[in-house]
């Protein structure tokens, strides 16, 4: 299993946010795990329209409009 | 501005996993605030379907369905 850069206690705080008021820690560690996945989804897009743009650092705009593309699939 | 759960460092991390060398600090803090949305939409999802299922806690498999549907929109 590879292991995860975002952590669960941060995944808790949004259930929190979202209204939740008990979470399992399996559902914490799934959400971290899911978060994951579509962040390094998004940075992946993002990646492509830094190089499609010449440059080679990635930059807000290009997190934003990749966000869109993988949010719209 | 709402503060976030989710901090930078991971962010860059994540671009890392991605593929990227380099990464502004303004893109990090873009994907922190653009994964904390989708986190929240999940959780809110994951919350609707625990209730619907008569419990009080968010459990693994209320995440899991909730993202498949967050992701689909």
């Amino acid at each position: 299993m590879h292991e995860l850069e975002i952590s669960v206690a941060p995944m808790h705080r949004l259930c929190k946010k979202a209204g939740a008021d008990r979470v399992s820690e399996a559902a914490a560690e799934e959400l971290a795990r899911v978060l994951e996945d579509i962040g390094i989804k998004i940075a992946k897009e993002a990646l492509d329209y830094s190089i499609h743009s010449g440059r080679k650092t990635i930059k807000a705009k290009d997190i934003e409009i990749a966000a869109r593309k993988v949010m719209r699939k």
